[in-house]
């Protein structure tokens, strides 16, 4: 499992999730706090019938394969802070054969499907349990990662605001001059030590590789009055219409990076600061001058991107001999 | 206020406003129950001093042409049930004339935008006030409108289900065949009795005016891989992408009329029922055989729709004489 594959008797599946982040604290399992990767384990140790179960209740029989005290243990491509949300998250899990086999139960499918259609049914509503599959070869949901994306959402004004939103959107007054923020944002992409926006793990560094930073306006689809016109030309509007929202791709991200860069960037929006300012931190990476996190509600971690099959052990390799301590 | 004219001493005010109506038990007041209209009320009467204040703070100082006793009471577009929510809602209050002075205080303001101000201040997170200004002559929230648009969003299978939109989407399993939904919705468009879809409120009809009724996929805006073709093409994806939303557009509903009419075009996308059963209930009102409402959760009060302010008394009378009983 070292080099990234799953055992002889053991198989790697894939699983894809999204989550609303919002009665979380963040994805890693901590000792009595509601996390993700908890509930995660708690509901695979449910429906595979395992000695980490939460409950006990088992869904199928116990495999001949099984080894004794397996319990289900997650490896998430990225590890989301308490607050912040998933469209698109991936994870991957190491299960015995047998127990995987034993999941089927009654059900007429294959054993990756019943166990996508038990989580589904068994996870709490802020859990949707996307896919679960064989993976392939050499994938390793955190190192064979090529980028992550990851949208901020801001709303300009309470005077359009939808509370419906209020959960995965930050709400601000006063308008944003996004060329400003786009000016500075442009100066984060490449490779920059990114000192000033993000705190190291332990022997790691803050070196990252940004490709795409931009802020952009969701267009409006305005709800046109019947017959005016040549006709009726009704369009449905979208909930989203009219907030600002933050795209930024890297192969990683540090800890606190996003958020940081989005503070940042604001600052700039609401004319408190501007983009030589922001420039200069990126040019001189200084903790001491760093700009905050932002509110975690309004992230989501919208992508995570592999290459083809053919190169994800690769991929894995380069990656973890560079980054094993550094996320 | 008879003739939707506020007195001499008295302004009509008109207040646009959202909600998101899962904690709410709908619009209208209730004793006892957590309403959009009752919190709307409370927070009025706190803002402006007066007898009905919940807890007795003032804003300002009470105008001199204040008649005792008066209390904050809302008239409003469109009374939305327990559950469902409104991007797009307005209301209208008259207030006398001292009273709504009273509430600038020590701001720079207008009254009307003094007021707009401390509403927003006041209110929960899940009421979003967008505009408070002096109504036109003529203009009463209710009885000017010329029309109402409703949206209902639904999530076709769990593998793309967000999380995050569970509150205002209903979540199916399998897919819609959109083209035999919109066959049914088709027949639904025109003046009807909806009476097999809607109940009557005491001495009304069910008789409505269907100006728009379709079924529509939120296009997908799919987030491009970095360094494909001919360069980087990111575009922020929308949360909703991929939704399937019926918009419909009438005079006005009858109770449980849209909820009705979703749930009996579900069962014709599910194959359960086909287009010539739904034009046979459109076409032939049987109240015993009618299709119940589905969730409120899926669906939002999108628009309410005014003529000009020249049409507005014109507009107000012609429908109070009709519709009085009838909403």
């Amino acid at each position: 499992m070292q080099e990234g594959q799953a055992g002889r008797d053991t198989v790697r599946l894939r699983i894809d999730l999204a989550y609303d982040g919002g009665d979380f604290h963040g994805w890693a399992r901590q000792p009595g706090l509601r996390t993700v990767q908890g509930e995660m384990e708690a509901a695979l140790a449910r429906v595979l019938g395992t000695s980490g179960s939460a409950g006990g209740r088992r869904a199928g029989g116990r495999g001949a394969g099984e080894p004794e005290g397996w319990v289900p243990r997650l490896v998430v491509a990225g590890r989301t802070d308490t607050g912040v949300h998933a469209a698109h998250q991936v994870c991957h899990l190491d299960i015995p054969s047998g127990v995987l086999s034993g999941c089927v139960g009654h059900m007429d499918a294959a054993p990756e499907s019943a166990l996508e259609h038990r989580l589904q049914r068994l996870l709490p509503t802020d859990i949707a349990i996307h896919r679960v599959q064989r993976a392939p070869g050499g994938f390793d949901a955190r190192f064979s990662a090529l980028e992550r994306t990851y949208l901020y959402r801001v709303s300009e004004g309470r005077d359009r605001f939808d509370p419906r939103l209020r959960g995965f959107v930050l709400g601000l007054e006063g308008s944003l001059d996004l060329d400003a923020m786009n000016r500075a944002a442009a100066t984060a992409v490449g490779l920059h030590d990114f000192g000033s926006f993000a705190t190291p793990n332990p022997g790691g560094t803050t070196i990252r590789q940004v490709k795409y930073a931009h802020w952009d306006r969701v267009p409006g689809r305005p709800l046109l009055t019947y017959g005016m016109g040549a006709g009726p030309a009704f369009r449905t509007p979208a909930a989203e219409s009219g907030l600002v929202v933050f795209t930024i791709v890297a192969d990683a991200f540090a800890h606190n990076m996003v958020r940081s860069l989005v503070n940042a960037c604001l600052r700039v929006g609401q004319g408190k600061r501007d983009a030589d300012w922001f420039r200069d931190k990126v040019m001189h990476p200084l903790r001491e001058g760093s700009t905050g996190p932002v509110a975690a509600q309004g992230l989501t971690l919208e992508h995570v991107a592999y290459p083809s099959d053919d190169r994800l052990a690769e991929r894995a390799s380069a990656i973890r001999a560079k980054r094993t301590l550094d996320g």
